[in-house]
């Protein structure tokens, strides 16, 4: 950590702060410059208090971090990337993975016609909400329970593994027994007591960003599950919160490589949540693998339009047969397969 | 609900999108623009399908809600101001009332000595984090039960009732049976289960909105609440991520007059979190009272540079006294009382 | 336009906003909803006063457009896509045009020498900035005309025109003069006057999205141009304001389907001010091209370690070779060439 | 300047490092960590290269900047508050200052009898716009130099004097002539040749705040003013852009104290433009007061429904009035006058 003193402070008050420094554990070193001193304080800092506490001295105008605080996440622990194995299927490995179903699961049917149907285009894990997050009170929040037994059936049918939300922690265990993926919900990125719940069940755990979490945070968010244990973390882009309105979140595709270069899980991109409409998911869908995303997450329905949740945004079955066809050929593009 | 058709759409795509619309339970109104047709949506909203779902109709552009979705938590519903009482305190009367403490309870002579001296100051509740949300896995994760046993005898000390955070719905129980009022923070703004439980135990909640919570979206989870049974809500605004980075979040005041002309629900402010900064906490708390907000929740301890949390953001009770005394005048000025 | 009215509004009021709308030039309908009710306003709305003054009475709620504000840069106006030609190369043909080209013009030999590199490696058409905008007044402001010589220079020597910023309306005709096409930076977009010369220059224009730019007022800004006459406008997304740091903008590669959608005109992308990063500039140009860019504006430079301006977020010229290499097959997978 | 070094570097690279900083100017002080190692880059920044440019080099992580890059602006400079003269008005001193008028001037006689009710109810300063940035082409664009001349009459009459925008550099000659203050606009705050031109003139300076602009770019854009040898600045917060959408923009209060602390200029509040909505301005301004600042700048139209900008958020002068009573005794609770 960097400490810049105010201007003016002359020794008596530096040896203060350094002081303070030497009692948390760490050594302190002094740079004189001709405006502003600055004290830089070395240390491990995992287990030792957070030097950001001399914020609080009237002395002290600033404290800047100089290394990440994330640890089991980062690319300099371990340098390769990891791979997340999902009932058999690999996402982080040279083919991008394509998840795709309905947003929420609303019948037998319905599933059973989804799962058929993203199957033959080529996607590769089923997904499908049981338990939903909903913004109002008054909105359709899933069939629980029975949702999860639909979703082992399509799964049955197809051989697919699916991946579906964790809400809360009273159903961990629950989900946990039929789904192959748990997925944390971009709401639910900082609920960090389902985060180290998750983390127990040693399940693959698809991590959705929030839509105002830095990728600081998001990565931090990936260490509660790591630090209790599971290494297997895949990160999903799915939308920003910002001043624009023509889309319904901003897809942040910036987080792909800036994700990837500071960690080495597995990164996908949720283009469905990330736009909110259906017609600008294909054309996000191939940025996100043009620019190096290990997999993809799509919203497909039957008939969108009588859709139980986020109908806007879910492509019909025949429009995702297309969107895979031309995404094949962006994948190879940058070395891939799909 | 207004939907508006894409330009050019010919009579037969009309009549299925007000087909579309009486099969979902609402009078279409059709009116032909110029260059637009746009169809009115008449009925009761609640209830019934989401009408946004047109969207995903090709032949419709957008779909523009009239409505606000929330209901028991509006002025349309309950014209009159809300008052929540606190074990004898009342939040939303006359009185800006004052909560103060320290962000974690991190022994007891830290939460005595601090309860004594905000009480001292004229704070009517007190506050102090018994289980704590934090960003860093590796980070202090609060006293929990301990913490509550503290507040509690901090609580027979001063007479003053307390709130406390509560982080997750198994421990909401636990929670409720010592604290007068149940704080949901920031980042469980949307932990709708967390919600609920919270709405099932009819005590009094601070509910603070999130860091990318859209106003509507605050008065939609206080709905959650509200809609469990339990109408003691108290609104907190905390602050919102923008681009600025001087300080922590960006405390919107805005929010102030803007919930209470839609909502009949008390509004309290926290200038600690939503600056992050000591030296803005008093500015920004006067400027809270001056804008209408019937309470500031702050945070005291009595050596920030030592605390446990965010001790860049917490008065020394110095500091706090003399803000007490500076705020009196100001409440004066708007018509209230400290 | 849709006027909203407050609840509980009675017959004499909704009168007195008919009456109103009708002074505007506009014919009201009213529709009566259970809870609400609303005026449509039909009418064409250009040339006549703008409906959302209503919102200035004490009965009306909101007003909601229905119409986009703008015209000759809308889809509705112009159904099929704009080519823009700057001397000879098409932008918004079936070819991705890439511009390159260092941020600063800074000598004869380094504008040369960048010239012959991004040539070689297949640029279209060149860049360079003579006159810059900085954010700090003690930070090289740019060689002004002499900038100018060298760019005609180096265009003379490879045959390739180029693009330069023009900063104010006092340079605009010199500009003019010695330039291919004239860039209007971010913070610019909104200089009306500038917009205005620009326009009645009749060069093509590369119009640059602001950091806060949305989308509509972004197309208005164009609207400017083409309202002068000037038909000539290439729309350029380089990043947004948001929460996230580790960018130094949020490049918004969800305009480019957003604004072919709405808009005919062509559509580049700046990944190099978008991310402020070179390493990210790679992954984000072909993700720009994945999503249907017709067009990309890279930074390249010799020695970006002392780079007059924008140092860390150019390439060197090896890589830009790189970068060109390996675009052309995400062009050709989207059906375009480079 | 702080630069971190990315993890593994050696000694070759450090040393490589530490010359590049010794040729740019600079003493390079080297400090080691248990996993990072950090140069300090001591020596005075203004007038020599950029230190940031070391961000270019493939072996740095970041710089991190440890001065404020504003100078003239700045409390280190000058440690009392200025006093800004409008023509016998100060802005600064104990007395809250309230400029107040139309958005546009539109008629003389609505500019003098909105003239003649702001003085009546004790405003300082006219408001009133001649030039008028509008979004969109086809909008009023203001009276232009015959607004100049309505302002000059409504001055002569009242004894008050006025700001006026000035929206181009052609025009600041012209406005200069009639104005006693000369306002940059939010869109114009990096107008940076805009903002040396009105230093040139040696007028007061009301500086808008752009809508993305952070306290440190405002800051800036002040220092052009002032190093163009003008030290007359007033800033204004007038609103930044945001996801939250119940107001037009997201006013931030908290720039009040945070430019109290790094600068010693005075700082006045916008809040017709900061809100949006009228209703919203008595409050804003309320708050305004109460965290410190220095002035306030008012929208008041005698009819606003009719105006021909800026309607919604402009006060009767009956409710300018009222407020006006209602903040005397605001200014009073924090030992100003009004």
């Amino acid at each position: 950590m960097i400490i810049v003193l105010k201007s003016g402070i002359g020794d008596p008050e530096i040896d203060a702060v350094c002081r303070r420094i030497t009692e948390m554990g760490y050594s302190p070193h002094v740079i004189r410059g001709e405006f502003k001193t600055v004290v830089a304080a070395v240390g491990e800092e995992r287990g030792r208090p957070d030097l950001r506490l001399l914020e609080a001295m009237e002395t002290v105008e600033s404290v800047m971090p100089v290394q990440q605080p994330f640890k089991l996440a980062s690319r300099e622990v371990r340098a390769e990337p990891s791979e997340v194995r999902v009932s058999g299927v690999v996402v982080g490995g040279p083919a991008v993975v394509v998840m795709a179903g309905p947003c929420s699961v609303e019948s037998q049917p319905q599933m059973l016609e989804v799962a058929d149907a993203v199957k033959g285009a080529g996607a590769r894990i089923l997904r499908g909400g049981a338990y939903k997050p909903r913004t109002s009170p008054y909105a359709f929040q899933g069939l629980k329970e029975q949702g999860l037994e639909y979703l082992s059936e399509a799964r049955k049918r197809t051989g697919l593994p699916f991946v579906t939300e964790v809400l809360e922690t009273e159903s961990v265990e629950l989900v946990a027994e039929h789904a192959d993926m748990l997925q944390v919900g971009a709401r639910n990125v900082q609920n960090f007591t389902l985060l180290r719940r998750v983390g127990e069940t040693g399940k693959p755990v698809l991590l959705k960003r929030g839509m105002a979490t830095s990728i600081q945070e998001f990565l931090l968010s990936a260490e509660y599950i790591l630090s209790a244990g599971n290494p297997h973390v895949i990160l999903c882009e799915r939308g920003i919160r910002t001043f624009e309105t023509t889309t319904r979140f901003t897809l942040d595709l910036n987080a792909v490589p800036v994700l990837k270069k500071l960690s080495h899980l597995p990164v996908v991109v949720d283009p469905s949540h990330g736009t909110g409409h259906w017609d600008l998911v294909a054309p996000m869908a191939k940025a996100a693998v043009a620019c190096g995303a290990d997999g993809l997450i799509i919203e497909v329905h039957p008939r969108p339009e009588q859709a139980l949740s986020d109908g806007p945004q879910s492509l019909k079955p025949s429009k995702f047969t297309q969107l895979m066809r031309e995404l094949g050929p962006v994948a190879e593009a940058v070395g891939r397969s799909l």
